[in-house]
């Protein structure tokens, strides 16, 4: 088999470049340039940052796949960006829509993080092919998810957004449950002290612009969105540490809980940043969130991955899934609350997010798993369970990694 | 001794999350969003980045300490600016003073720049429980030391903020000196190539992004302290590379006095940078805090630690005490010759800055000195110094680590 | 050889001061302070991080040089600034220009990435000495170079900075032309997979920060140059990827070539990033820039360098040199359709352009052939082809580096 992918290999640039040429010939009768104050540059400049720096090295914790989580991020990073900022602009022919260029790169790149999370749930079980392939197609259902938000559910742009995480993570594990488990015995499913080093790296980076991430689409409340998520972040970095100490044997840290819990935190703020009014409901948040996080995982390795045979590399289900869940629950109890004199608006107001959400989460797992079956087509060449978590099938090694 | 520590190991998830219930229940009480232009925004991120990374990665030069250096530091630091947040707050009530959050935050990220450099006197050898306490009594302290300076002797805020550096470096070394020496023959206490890298990666951090340190505070004079800032840390770099030569046995350059004085520069410019006319001045000024740092260090290992028993894992009083002792004097000497036309104002002002100056290191010797004393109480379970500067007893290690 | 070059080693430092004391002096009578908005902070800061930090760790590839390439990057780059400012203020003496100095800062940072190209072509075979003689050497031909083709052939002075590339790459190789070539078998010139990521970090912050670089001296049209800088690296980024697999035997990635061809979109894109009306003109020409790295550094080190007898350590000929050919032709080639009516008028604008390229061109290889000249004189003890590649020849190590 794995001389078939061998012979498969030599067509992959060339899927690459066509695609490319695709690209470059849309642009052509697509995009042009246009003319806008660049204030908010600094904000996509963090956003990017995050997307192929961050989280290129956030996902650096296989001991074997240093090189193929921080290349091949960059690569589908790239190929998304244009990817999204074309499907923009094809939609923008069917509806008229004055967005500026700089707008949609950044929600090219916020879309991005969509896809990467789902690159989380199957980190090391894919090929470049099958990885470039689900970003295409995550995108263009993500934007068709966002538009039918946008539509029929009255939802702003710039909230719908926040249903990233959550679809990035259900998208992820609904591809995910369609590629068999490695094998439980493998040693090249784990980390050494060298690269969670490194994916601590990218966790601090992640968490030091997450604010950023979180205001960037709010203009008027901006500031109150990074006060919140930053708040928010803190109390489910100090959560972190403390349930780590709690959930381990010998009382001991465990870095791969840090480094999920203390972005729950930050994803499950999204929702509501601009609009909490009190710093203390973010805190609240960022602490449930943290939980989540790391009681979902010590679970979930017990009870529920071995039962539906879900392997989920990177854990996104509970860094990613759940707190976006709790983000999503929160900002409906908070709509209650702040508009309960008014019940009947309310009603609209909450049958409106509850059916965002739930469309979200469907059309993430159902289109996932459609994904998922397309991805496992014999085209695709699957890469072998035993060649799982390895860059020594993709990379050429300047000479054998002893010290690796 | 150790299975006292593992034992007491469960109560210290619970004393965290305590904490953190006390400060959410504060924040509910006291903290309130506002409405403020973010144009600080981007300085604020700055600030944040240097703590929480540029530290995290500065302090990781210990070959099995990295885990800690850069995980404790981001648990500490989450607490501390919290808490900080909060001692401001509380002061607020007492004091009507009109202050933006963001401002507020700026300032609390700045105050743990203190407990970060004291945390880097004890590295390795305090546990987790010692650390939060030590950033509590210090923050308090530094605060109320602050607030002194401030009320007594009309020194602005933003100036007795620069005294960051000093305070942290003595109330660090006051509180080592309560804390036993590392056996001489420890290999625990030394680096690798590697771990000087990352440590470099966080120096390198640290050097691009002190001159938003020095200015954030000063709205007028801004590009001035950049200005000078930037052109004392650039001759302090030189100096150090030259010194470096200079010192060791084969004319050979040491990582270490790199690490240290190339910093030095920007703590000595830290108190003036906003006022030096000249950028020769500053210039200097970066020159003889790196001939200190070095020379500092060269020193101190030979003639004044052995007798003192004082053993300073980072070198902080070297790479931040006496360049601050530094920048003290020459804030006064350039006072001085600017006003020497009106002596009688000048012995005034000289009088106050000297003051604050005098004020600020007994403060941190004395209360430094006490919080030594209460984190060798038995309660809190001090580490036996065969378990010095070891990740392991602190982190779940994924496997043995062979080639770390 | 080697003893020779220790002994000559005690006088390093006092060289270095010596410098740094004349650069002190000459601050005292040139440079004052001004008052200036510092809306252009944070490019200079961009910029900075990418010279210091990108670069630094950019050059780390080889596997027992990391010290040296992140350490004396940092010493070059503080000392370069410095001497560029004030050739800068030199010149300011005979010719009245009026300059802030922050502006003067971003173009001394600026021109700072020719030397560091320039020592990429070096790298590993020159010692500190040479390395500082060469950035001055190089600087002040590169002020001269801009100072001709603003006078005389009338480029404005924010695009003939857009030579820096050109320029630095063949500087580089020139000098590279004087140093006799490592030995073939010489292991030390390899990567390992840890001085890859290392490197790789490095790439990633230079591919997000270059759109800063491209814009940061054009005030009008900034927001079109960070359009087409972006989309220019992206389509370059992708191209690096399909390539990378069609010129390796197994069809793997090469990490060698995707660090390089990566950043050749950037380069390219350059010179004409503020006028191109299409952003898919800029991805056309990251597209070719990437093939011409590619290929360039397939085949050179084939066909190219051996009868030359070149050696280019981290090939900056293909990864900077030929793409900034390539932006060169491509900036005229764009300004005759957009000027085609206009016979005569294009006539004159191309003569110009193209003089300033044959210009720049001739005066890197020229000046760089002397140079190399210079730094080969017995006067700086060149250093044996064994000791090439080598940290320990210039820095202590804490211990025998086993696991490096």
């Amino acid at each position: 088999m794995s001389s078939t992918y061998r012979n498969f290999r030599n067509s992959v640039p060339w899927l690459i470049l066509l695609l490319e040429a695709v690209f470059i010939i849309l642009f052509y009768f697509l995009f042009s340039h246009d003319h806008v104050f660049i204030n908010s540059y600094p904000a996509f400049q963090d956003v990017s940052h995050m997307v192929i720096f961050g989280f290129g090295f956030f996902l650096m914790f296989l001991k074997r796949y240093g090189f193929s989580s921080t290349g091949i991020n960059l690569l589908i990073i790239v190929l998304g960006v244009q990817c999204s900022v074309l499907i923009d602009l094809l939609i923008l022919l069917l509806q008229r829509q004055n967005e500026h260029n700089l707008e949609r790169l950044i929600k090219a790149t916020m879309s991005m993080t969509a896809v990467v999370i789902s690159t989380g749930a199957v980190l090391g079980k894919t090929n470049p092919v099958q990885l470039i392939l689900m970003t295409v197609l995550e995108l263009i259902v993500f934007r068709m998810s966002r538009w039918i938000n946008n539509t029929f559910l009255q939802v702003a742009d710039n909230i719908s957004m926040m249903h990233v995480h959550l679809f990035g993570a259900y998208f992820g594990l609904a591809i995910s449950s369609r590629f068999s488990e490695p094998s439980p015995r493998s040693e090249k499913n784990a980390s050494t002290p060298k690269s969670d080093l490194l994916s601590m790296l990218g966790t601090v980076f992640l968490w030091v612009f997450w604010p950023s991430f979180n205001s960037v689409l709010f203009e008027r409340d901006r500031w109150r969105a990074i006060c919140n998520t930053y708040f928010g972040l803190a109390v489910s970095a100090v959560t972190a540490f403390a349930l780590s100490v709690l959930t381990t044997k010998d009382g001991k840290f465990r870095m791969a809980y840090i480094h999920s819990a203390v972005l729950a935190g930050g994803v499950a703020v999204g929702y509501a940043a601009h609009s909490i009014e009190y710093p203390w409901i973010a805190m609240i948040l960022g602490l449930l969130a943290s939980v989540i996080a790391i009681l979902g995982s010590y679970c979930s390795q017990r009870c529920l991955n071995p039962p539906l045979k879900l392997h989920d590399t990177s854990g996104v289900h509970f860094t990613f899934g759940m707190p976006a869940v709790l983000g999503a629950l929160a900002q409906v109890v908070l709509l209650i609350i702040k508009n309960w004199t008014d019940l009947s608006s309310v009603g609209y107001l909450v049958m409106f997010q509850v059916g965002a959400f739930c469309l979200t989460i469907s059309i993430a797992l159902v289109t996932g798993f459609i994904a998922g079956l397309i991805l496992n087509l014999r085209l695709f060449k699957t890469i072998p369970v035993s060649k799982y978590f390895d860059d020594q099938f993709y990379w050429e090694f300047p000479h054998l990694a002893v010290g690796f």
